[in-house]
């Protein structure tokens, strides 16, 4: 049997979803917790590998086994196994080819920005301090720029092995709400560190400190190097992973079919 | 020279608000970064006593130096030598009789339950988890019950030692978003745990376990074991202290004067 559990988790204590060797992974605890359960060594494949101190609301996993546990229950199972900054929020059966990585067609990431002169105590681990005050309007008409099927290769980490650095943006909205202030991304499929990239970048425009076409020169080929810094990890989290049929609350490419993952 | 700062604090590492012999307040820890700023063993006064594990988005504070650090700095001062998890989010000099804890005429409170089958990850520290579903209009209306000028006797913790148990309560709103209901109530004072054991209440009143009218009943005064349990306080965060001549915002007092501290 398949299961697809949405996993919410706080990053802050791990080295990101992804088992490493010498640290301590999000999907290593998941897993720990399954063989906790079941008495089955398996591997839970995740739909996003964020990266350390990077959180999710919804991420997506899937794994198999030969347990008589009912799918439904494999939440309440695994969340007496799990730390309480990992919490399983639903499980259900899938359908055997489900694939929690290589069928999700788009997903949601949002980025948060703590914006006045001092960092919040509350939101320290789920936010990004920005002291100079951003301009939200700007940040939004700026990063409209960014949407459609395009060459993100500007907009991705250094020494990414991928080859294919073409993605389908196909929303993204900036909103502030007091002082803090969250940006809203949904693509198809995202380059590493693609969303902090476009952070950052936005931070920069925000601020007055870079011109908005610049992010038209950076897709355009123009170096990394001249657009913004890399927004740091703990402002980031994944709220959602769309699968085929149930998209009706995410924002899919429009006109276009190209889709990479 | 007097100042008042705005002080926010993550209570989860705390013993509360006020200085204890064995274990580490709030309190402490801004004595002691007052300590190291100015060089002067001053203590400061808050306008609420939180308990442990309570937060505060506004606790207010004053305290007097001779340090001539401008007023305005001070929470650029004090952050340097403050844990993240307490951040003096403004400063500003006050007048020489301003007490922040015997001249408040209001406090807004917010209580987070997390309602849902699953504790939240992210918010484990800031909200409740009550797995049942709750019913938002009837606290909401039960709620409006306890407005006015009131005796709140069984609202209060046993054992505490105020003699005049009368306090007025001004506003209570319950609001749902998503799987996250949130208790704001303001009032011109209130007694020991008197928030955490409305938001017990309403719990009970939201599952349909006790009918509002036992509200009134333990008003007109019915032993609290009638009532609901306590609620636990990392839901609870202080979120505003009002002073004479800032209370726009806030809910005062309607067609009486009785004022309780």
């Amino acid at each position: 049997m398949r299961v697809k559990l949405i996993v919410e988790y706080d990053g802050t204590r791990y080295a990101g979803w992804q088992r490493q060797k010498n640290a301590v992974a999000v999907q290593q605890r998941l897993e720990e917790a399954l063989w906790a359960v079941t008495g089955e060594r398996q591997s839970v494949t995740g739909a996003s590998r964020t990266d350390a101190g990077v959180h999710a609301l919804g991420q997506c996993v899937h794994f198999d086994t030969r347990c008589g546990i009912p799918a439904e229950k494999f939440s309440f199972a695994l969340n007496t196994r799990l730390p309480e900054d990992i919490r399983v929020v639903a499980s259900a059966r899938a359908a055997d080819d489900f694939h929690a990585r290589f069928m999700a067609c788009g997903k949601r990431y949002r980025y948060l920005y703590c914006n006045r002169p001092h960092q919040s105590a509350l939101a320290r681990n789920f936010s990004w301090h920005v002291f100079w005050p951003l301009d939200v309007e700007k940040m939004r008409a700026a990063g409209q720029l960014l949407l459609g099927y395009r060459d993100f290769a500007a907009f991705m980490a250094a020494g990414s092995p991928v080859k294919d650095t073409r993605r389908t943006l196909t929303y993204l909205d900036v909103q502030r709400e007091g002082d803090f202030v969250t940006l809203t991304v949904e693509g198809d499929g995202f380059l590493y560190n693609m969303v902090r990239i476009i952070a950052g970048n936005l931070n920069y425009v925000g601020q007055g400190k870079m011109p908005p076409e610049m992010l038209l020169k950076l897709l355009n080929g123009a170096p990394r190097r001249l657009g913004g810094p890399t927004a740091p990890p703990q402002g980031l989290r994944l709220e959602r992973v769309f699968y085929p049929g149930d998209e009706a609350s995410w924002h899919p490419p429009q006109g276009q079919t190209a889709r990479e993952t």
